[in-house]
């Protein structure tokens, strides 16, 4: 084995809380940011936890780990995104679920803290998806001005495609 | 058990690759930006993942997703970070390592893609840090311009400490 092998220790995590989604069978590809008007998402610490989400009510956005516990598929090192018509990219260049390691990532608005539990706005995951950590989104870290959107800028029909990616309902002319 | 509890279950995973970065035995508390201008800091991913990197490099920034294997403190619910003057905060409104599961998150910028490597702007982990996972940083998803800088935004020494979380050398007056 040399030193640039992949390690072959296997890290295993313990969910920290579980999230509650109204999302039983179906979920979206990303978080649809329009509030539902109601305290339905749900980061839901065990209690042991709790603690731990003093002055997080300070920050705007926290990003949300958690275990894609829902995916069977085996990942493919390419991926065509179902909205992206057919455009097909590497793995590592897409959100896809299907991932080697299947931790998801979302950054999700925080409407209020009450005990053990973060409410958010909307989550693109299923109900009793297990929660892995919540980091604060820091504006002075994590908000790149200069980012871009990638390969998605260069398809044509790029502004109705990130209304896609960002899970934004739209309507379709036929 | 109620259906709030934690699940049981312990996601276990498999690096993709490891981190090469400078630093042995001392790593900053969050990326320097400036390029040392050399090909220093690289994620090196094992060759069966080489293929998911593919248009990666349209991207300005990536999400690096890694084990903080080094980390052997048990976390405490309540943190004073090294370079915030004595305030404690919980343990979830901060970046600190030391978390009941040690998924480390780093924004970076991408500099060049060789092959089974993606060379980056300065990362902040140790030399040989397992890698999770690369997801793209989408301006539309990601870059939040509403977003704040929590807690610190409160100190006295804001702008001065927010150097300190950007692991930005300066000068100290004494």
């Amino acid at each position: 084995m040399t030193r640039e092998d992949a390690p072959k220790t296997k890290p295993c995590f313990t969910p920290i809380g579980i999230i509650r989604t109204p999302y039983k069978d179906w979920a979206p590809y990303q978080p649809v940011e329009r509030d539902p008007g109601r305290e339905i998402f749900r980061l839901v610490l065990s209690h042991e936890f709790a603690g731990g989400l003093r002055d997080l009510d300070r920050f705007e956005y926290v990003y949300v780990l958690h275990f894609l516990d829902r995916v069977e598929t085996t990942p493919s090192m390419t991926v065509s995104p179902p909205w992206a018509k057919g455009t097909t990219v590497g793995l590592f260049a897409t959100r896809s679920p299907v991932r080697p390691n299947p931790i998801g990532l979302s950054v999700v608005r925080i409407l209020r803290i009450k005990e053990n539990e973060v409410i958010t706005s909307p989550l693109d995951v299923f109900d009793e998806t297990p929660l892995l950590d919540l980091k604060p989104y820091f504006k002075t870290l994590d908000a790149k001005a200069d980012a871009n959107d990638g390969w998605v800028e260069d398809l044509e029909d790029r502004t109705h495609l990130l209304e896609h990616l960002r899970g934004i309902p739209h309507h379709h002319e036929h």
